[in-house]
């Protein structure tokens, strides 16, 4: 990070996730993430982190993050930690391991090169 | 960040902005970042990051990212920094000095607490 350490600037969230809610038309060469079922899985996201009370972690929908062909894509700042989640179990993992406990989801980490 | 070491995750941008695009109407209590201005702001730092070809710098349109008075408002990952810029020159100001020579602007910086 850039910032100088002179800043001292408070840590807002912990764990901030930026959810891909691109849409485009279906057959779209491109593809996106909505088209890939990203909408119920955020859903999910959601709810876990009311339902569990998970005050530390916050979520927002985004346009494309870019990267639209390892959709549905998920990125969480600070850690930098890009996920493609595939189900509603995926999404419970990662609310009870990464969020709750601190410890990112390997398996559903995908590594994206510029 | 909660990441092992042991991931050795790359960075995918070296500096990720995230601007709230939220809209409420007209009068609504709690307003919104494209009342108070947003629109012309971000429009100007995609073209900017354009035209200046900085290519290690993402941006994308969020959902509401909360602290709505504090608009318009743009939080900068992985550095946490959030701004609230006003005005075109102060885009340009974060473009050159942070993006570009690795200085956040700090008379634009937010404060915020959770």
């Amino acid at each position: 990070m850039d910032a100088p350490a002179s800043l001292e600037l408070p840590v807002v969230f912990r764990h901030h996730a930026f959810c891909c809610l691109q849409q485009r038309p279906a057959g779209h060469p491109r593809g996106s993430c909505s088209a890939q079922g990203a909408g119920p899985l955020w859903e999910r996201l959601g709810g876990q982190l009311q339902a569990k009370g998970i005050a530390d972690t916050a979520m927002v929908g985004t346009g494309c993050l870019g990267f639209c062909s390892a959709g549905p894509l998920m990125v969480v700042y600070p850690a930098g930690v890009w996920y493609q989640p595939k189900t509603i179990a995926d999404i419970d993992e990662i609310v009870q391991s990464h969020f709750v406990e601190g410890n990112p989801v390997e398996r559903l980490i995908v590594v994206l090169s510029r």
